[in-house]
């Protein structure tokens, strides 16, 4: 326990240095965010903070969970969550570069950024796969049962980890929303496999370093929020939140426990939800009646929120608290 | 452990149901603060805000706490924490009452506040002393040691009654900072409580209430931040404050960690003694150069900051990283 919380500590001691560096050189490489068009029209102000945040806090989270794992055998787990982090953030990066540095407003085009995402995706998911303390079964949490998908379960953890790092890039639209709520999401995923590496013996070392690494990226988080709380100073950029959503479903992946995921993560579990049901609604209706109507004033639903007047501020807290709600009653199905 | 978290969604649950009757009710019975004139400019237009909103997350923390407490021998301490958080809620009470009742902006004289403060703290100090588990002595914190004060136990607790109470009221100037802070004050409270109730079992009942309790301050303070939050729909008013001062105060007490008070409540004790600061030097300069000089463009540091031109929201989440950061240090201290 007492290393857990020397990695928050360490971790945010990190970012605390990195920040302040990083922030007036994301600027002076005119990383300055050029605002997405289809957002709310307040956000306009936004335009020319940095972005690339993402640089800030990774390192520290990544130096720390490394640093402070315990080698031997118990470290392919932390081997998997390193690749889905920095394979998803990396293609992130190339995104953010894009945009950025080639002035080309829309970054990837949405399928150059899926493809490489499933391919990653399905090398993790057969990785997990054929490794035996994971295997293709999940923890259906609460009931202490066990689910084994059998083959099926490379398909649908490629589901799982494409959706998590896109909700999570989806929920990265207010100040320190993203941020914020997955700090909860890791101290949460910190508490839970502590936990589960008590109880079990063989997987000790495993479960210890997925809890440290979750230590370390909650410490980074925690820190990044002085730098990315509202009003921001510099934004994530897809390499933060594909970063961070990678991490976060590489370890419910490692842990078995992706079924936790639309609980612990229901901020970017309802992201998506509210822009598929845009999206289709709004195709449904023009097809059907030739003019395509909207359930939300915008999607992604944070900002359908934003539009109905309250305050952006507001709405951060407001996710803030469902996620930390959620997070303890799903600790409640571990604890004693 | 999960009694601990129980209390933390159950505190929350009663403040979520609570917030949107009592803030209606607040505003109808003009209990709008009366912005104090000697605030930032920029705070004239929170005039009308609501304020006592004490009342809207005390109930769920005392209802809660009292609830899941475990009775018989060990609830000395449980009184002792209610007596000092009810004691001085109802002194923040009758001031704000007055205040917004009788329209009489400065509420009581300091000397009306401070009378009634310490008569309660020598009976919260006595009664201490004449616990058997309690006594004459803190624990030096780190070291494993405990400082005996003897007699002199008294007065100086007294000071750390009042003195923990007034600073809390001092640190209540933005929106949502005292809240947040005391919230992460209390989850430190509760997981030190719990693990000195793991080492010492002839005291268990006493620290495991003790930690219940600062598990329901702390989920109802995080529900109240939903209201309490930039932007502000109701402030806690004095009641609120001296309700939170006088229960972290009372739980440092019992549990022998006053020493404790100026690291993890670091952001209350700067805000009392950029105040000491502000006044010492300006009566001085006033006396030796007939001019009175400030230190800070305004005490407490908080306002300092703010007129700084760092926005209301960054200083907010600056002091509650300083928190968290020391509350984590602190926590090294306790746990394995």
């Amino acid at each position: 326990m007492q290393r857990l919380i020397w990695a928050i500590i360490a971790a945010f001691a990190v970012t605390f240095v990195l920040g302040p560096i990083m922030i007036p050189w994301l600027k002076k490489l005119k990383f300055g965010q050029t605002i997405y068009d289809l957002g709310p029209q307040s956000h306009m102000k936004k335009q020319g903070t940095p972005t690339m945040g993402g640089l800030i806090f990774a390192p520290g989270a990544l130096v720390v969970g490394v640093a402070l794992s315990k080698g031997g055998a118990g470290s392919v787990y932390l081997w998997m969550i390193l690749v889905s982090a920095l394979g998803f953030g990396a293609i992130g990066f190339v995104d953010d570069f894009i945009k950025v540095h080639l002035k080309r407003h829309e970054g990837l085009t949405p399928k150059q950024k899926l493809v490489p995402q499933i391919i990653l995706s399905i090398g993790l998911a057969v990785w997990a796969y054929l490794t035996p303390s994971v295997g293709s079964s999940w923890t259906i949490p609460f009931v202490n049962a066990e689910w084994n998908l059998g083959v099926l379960y490379i398909p649908v953890m490629v589901f799982v980890l494409v959706g998590t790092v896109n909700s999570a890039n989806l929920l990265d639209g207010l100040d320190g929303l993203l941020a914020g709520c997955s700090m909860i999401d890791f101290i949460t995923m910190m508490l839970i496999a502590f936990t589960m590496s008590l109880a079990d013996e063989g997987n000790r070392g495993n479960l210890l370093n997925t809890a440290i690494f979750a230590a370390a990226m909650a410490g980074s988080l925690m820190c990044f929020l002085r730098f990315n709380g509202y009003p921001a100073r510099v934004f994530m950029g897809d390499v933060g939140s594909f970063f961070i959503g990678g991490t976060l479903v590489g370890m419910a992946m490692v842990t078995k426990l992706s079924l936790l995921l639309p609980i612990i993560a229901i901020t970017m579990f309802v992201s998506s939800l509210s822009d598929i049901i845009q999206v289709s609604y709004f195709k449904y209706t023009k097809k059907k009646t030739g003019e395509g109507k909207r359930v939300f004033k915008m999607a992604p639903l944070h900002h359908h929120f934003e539009l109905s007047g309250i305050p952006e501020t507001r709405v951060v807290t407001s996710y803030y608290l469902v996620t930390a709600a959620l997070c303890l009653l799903t600790m409640l199905g571990f604890v004693a």
